[in-house]
């Protein structure tokens, strides 16, 4: 059984996909040379719920070719699926579950496959399949070696389990490795957000003011880029007081969200909140204001408030739906609300993606080898397994770097004094 | 008869897209309606050969509505035009010659349709229909009020023309309206040109090596946006000691193409010139090396050079060729070497396009209104005009500016001293 | 007769002086060594008023040491001059009339000197000397081969004059070099400014509101380096919409005086225009505002209303007044609103000054190479000239520039086809 | 007994100079107040060997006008003393032993005054008192409450020495407060040091090719302002891969400093290591190369292989040696290659002191509150009291920040779901 995907005649197209990010992935493909050779993930299941792209396709690839025994991977996004890539890889010798514009109820289905294949190794990208596991499949989590979790949306949810005692196996959080959160958070979705926002709109970012709700790392990325391309103002808001007070050093503005709705003319939410954007902040917006989410979960942009407030609505563009308030202001979300690098572009660039997913094949690498002498806990990534991510990027991008002398690494020493 | 278009069942689609432009056309919006009211261009035979994009639609309409007896557009290249544009302009009344994807025969033979149609005043984009009128058709060019031309290599062939004592009609170089120039070529091509890249091919920008030929108003912008967006090392390639040292002083390095051969990821060109990355730059590439072209025509990236060094060819993306060189190195030709802005994104974003074309408009009227006053030379438009386009776009995006005082006024005069 | 400085004794450390500016101002000292060797200038009386700086020691020397027969130098500014260089200068043979600290009559007296020592080229920083020629002088004046003019300001001065038909002798407005205005007003006031701020203050940049009046170049190069610093919102003034509409694309606020008077910390003038910042703006200003000019005159922030509204007055730091009002609020005005580069910082670094005096010399050789050739008018600098300055400062930068192949140069005359 | 300044008679200037910085830091005004007020830290003796700047004597007099016993005060620098501030705060009641251009033996002295005044808490910048406590003084030390470190030198030494079980009392690592170590490192750092360089030189940055060694919290600030002031290359030397990985993304050139020694114009070193800039390394230097450091201690460009490359060493100007090589080169050496903002410039901006003495004055008061409960250990700053100096400082700055609501509250508790 092979899965289900929308249409295997589109593999083809789905290869050169492949091929193309294989070219901007060099320490995946370096990682997975290596697997080919030494197998490290012999005889292993391992099931994925992860947004299938071209990019986490050469990840399952490299996970197959290092010897696992069968890899199973749903949409960890019902609008995220790039149909010829999921066709590519059933052709490839994976199972998949997954296509574009799935309901809710297949969305689950399909997640459901990953947890009834009996995974010795889960990768999760939200926290929907740990979440299944936990609720519906006790028994079977009870006999997973560890999983990974690749946002911090997931993380927590993970931490909260964790918490209670309730965590059912040890879960690396590939999310806090540096060579994941910052690369993949910053850079990744700052630049796939606004190329997520121009494909949508082809909007001229010059002139604008662009409202970020959140300055956390992705937050950072957003308004970098808002500010890269431009814009005239770029405001932040912000709950933490630590956060807001780095925005504002940075070069930011920094005010409430009701007092930005009605100057912005782009609004991006990277909180990892709900109702972010709401009612009482749609009343004050500007005619023609552009929506749109970078956050995990589409609920950063309330749309029954939205909705409600509405007297029409329409698809303009597509991944654009109008709406007309009463007094004729015209609204413009983007994606649903979704995340909007991912339904309007193509989601994280490669060479982030590599970074991102090559800490994730080395966390399941970490998970198999240190079977049974792990505690049911959500880990952070073993630093050394961060620095070889580094080094590996840096190789492939013909970048060298600095070494401490000997007297050097002595005088660092040399401050334990005082004996 | 009323042109031809691909097929005439995308209008609707085409208007959806034209809607879209107004709403960020708002300059061009407010000169069409007093348009309509008063009727400027009443009678009048308009020809014009533009990207026949949404934008150059809102142009057409606005000609339309203030009274012009017939408008007919033809495609300035070959690959740009909007098809359901196209079908929603014949639809509202406009001839159109256009449709993505010609030969080079069925483009000339478009243009010409123009040329025939008997234009009192036409518009240009690149000068291609000025050449045809002043070899081909010197009857019917002798005959007409004027003509506007929105490129700097338009600008450059109509001199040419003028100083050698051959210009047919007086030319309006909206391209020298500083509301044109700055904004079009250096907001737009540069936000575009990248966002052209990033459809195109999904890298991430950040972490590159950008290397962009020519530093003139367009090098500049894409230079601009290359180290906003992240680039690691931003090069720029120039044979203008003055410019050179501008970007110098603007904080970029300047070397050889020869040099930066070796050391780009991306390189863009944008000089007006031809085989400005040619067979000895080509031999020097790094494996991947990525090749655009922003300039008008597709001769900048040598592309003779480059079929010729290669043993395979293929798309491996849309808008994406792969050569395959004979000692395997890859590299990557976007959008065939044509204005990767217009054939891999949608051109200039609507906010950008609503000045040059205000300018357009404008011009057309001042042509019009100044019937037998000009003399067969190019002009540059009457500074009141681009002062006027710039406070309707102040004005429409809600931002006031200073006024001189009396006493202010007075004190610039009084500098008129030593009587 | 050598003129009249401050004290002598101070001659060894402008010795010191004079040697590091001569290490920054490579292209100068090209020109010097040219003129050591064919003393192009050989008899020649030249009469200057520039800010007497290091940098225009090392340009007076230039002269000199080119064969003029005697060099006279006064101070364009009473507070700019570097005692210890002028005391240098005297040493080396220039005469001098330059201290810091000069009384309005002072000031005028050392020009005076300038004018009486019947120069044959005549050199002027904001117009003065001009001024003073064409009123007092007239008969001297109609004796002298040419001037230069190094400012904006000055440049006005003088075209008012030509209109009337009153200008005595032909000028090169300096300022018109390209390589001259786009360094020296944007760069170097850019960072001077700052620099003067920093010195005077010592406050953070980052995290403060920054209003910039005027958006020309200084007032360009002054934003650009407030948002470099880290400013939360840089705003700027501006009266001509086609500036302010470049400001809002380049990314900053545009609003009126009047209401950035309410948001700013740290306001800079740079429009050449009187009571840029007056009364009505103090009124609004938060406490602890600071207040700066970056334009020639001291008159941009207008000292009168200022005094007027406080009721306290007070130097609490070199370089700052502190101005106490009615109400308690304090403002703090910088350099007494003089330039506050050249008051509290040294002005603007060698290497900007090396290229304006690069540019001031070869002036002074135009205008003797073709003394009796020239009309009574203001001339833009010959571009040749120009660009001679700048390949000589990439020369000496070690930067090296492309050059157009015989195909490339041929393809660019192709344009002028239609023959 | 009062200390040991230079001159008493200074007091007047260094009470200006105390008011403008009294001026500029709220948050401690703040505090301040409060401790008039309350009194909290009643009878206390407090030690402290900090940069005797306008900003540690607000924050010497927060302490004493909170109640403290006797405050005593010794300088952690021998250049970076300002003595009229010194001697204002003699004059205040403050026990001062600082004066600028002490000798070893001197400063050393000083430090010993100290800690021979018996304090109860002790605050250092760097951790010389610290090693003096734990080595001569180990009997008085055991009968401290308390001490606070500044600076992340000086929390490594106290960490190592917690490590090996030595420490003799609790510590607060006043450093990792996120509002000091942002602030004053990134933004405090990142500005003075060109406030220093620029002051020292005069030098343009723009155009210049900036080296930075070491990418942490200062390196960052540093290169930040390095392309904010128009560096043409910004170039980060690194030795830990994640760090060099994180340059790289944030758009800088990375390479070892055996290669960027060819191509710098400005050093600066912020490693906290030694001899980053050795011999190799200066004999690949352009001349007119500039050397400056940023590091705590005068070790990163090693001194001792300059001295005897050259053959010629005098002082140029006020901050800059110039060391001519065997071959002629001159290389620039900035503050002795100490701390280049403290030396040539005047320490950290008031507004970043701020913040960084906010934290200092709540963790003596923190440390006072729980005398006895506190391990000998190394403490970071407890998370509320930053966020309490993020507050004040968002507060005093005007800056409203958002609230989460109940049902935000909610959503984010939501996430422990799965029981």
């Amino acid at each position: 059984m092979k899965g289900r995907v929308k249409d295997l005649s589109l593999a083809e197209q789905g290869r050169l996909k492949l091929e193309w990010a294989m070219k901007h992935m060099p320490v995946l493909m370096r990682l997975r040379e290596e697997g080919r050779d030494k197998r490290p993930l012999a005889g292993l299941r391992i099931g994925a719920v992860l947004h299938v792209t071209k990019e986490t396709g050469v990840l399952m690839m490299a996970l197959k070719d290092s010897g696992a025994e069968e890899v199973v991977l749903a949409a960890s996004n019902p609008l995220s699926t790039q149909d010829d890539v999921a066709a590519a890889l059933v052709e490839y010798g994976i199972r998949v579950y997954a296509w574009r514009g799935q309901s809710s109820e297949e969305y689950y289905w399909c997640i459901r496959q990953v947890a009834e294949s009996r995974p010795d190794i889960v990768l999760d990208d939200g926290g929907d399949l740990h979440a299944m596991l936990h609720s519906e499949y006790k028994k079977l989590a009870g006999e997973i070696t560890g999983g990974t979790e690749e946002t911090t949306t997931g993380v927590i949810r993970l931490k909260s389990l964790e918490r209670e005692g309730l965590l059912l196996y040890p879960v690396v959080a590939v999310n806090n490795a540096y060579t994941k959160f910052l690369f993949d958070n910053r850079y990744g979705t700052g630049q796939s957000t606004f190329d997520g926002i121009m494909r949508a709109t082809n909007i001229l970012v010059a002139g604008k003011n662009v409202v970020v709700a959140g300055y956390g790392w992705v937050g950072k990325g957003i308004a970098l880029r808002a500010r890269g391309l431009g814009a005239r103002r770029v405001i932040v808001t912000e709950v933490d007081p630590i956060r807001a007070l780095e925005a504002v050093f940075d070069g930011f503005e920094v005010m409430p969200m009701s007092e930005a709705a009605g100057i912005g003319d782009i609004f991006v939410t990277a909180t990892g909140n709900k109702a972010v954007i709401r009612r009482e902040h749609f009343e004050k917006m500007k005619d023609g204001a552009i929506l749109a989410n970078a956050g995990h979960f589409n609920v950063e942009v309330w749309i029954p408030d939205l909705e409600s407030l509405s007297v029409r609505k329409r698809v303009i563009r597509e991944n654009v739906t109008e709406y007309t308030l009463r007094d004729g202001r015209k609204l413009y979300l983007l994606a649903e609300g979704r995340l909007v690098n991912l339904v309007a572009a193509e989601g994280h660039p490669s060479e982030v993606m590599d970074m991102s997913f090559a800490n994730q094949y080395l966390a399941v690498k970490y998970l198999h080898e240190n079977k049974g002498r792990l505690e049911k806990k959500v880990y952070n990534p073993p630093r050394e397994l961060d620095e070889m991510v580094a080094r590996l990027k840096l190789e492939t991008m013909g970048i060298k770097i600095d070494e401490l002398t000997p007297e050097q690494a002595e005088y660092l020493k040399s401050w334990s004094y005082g004996t």
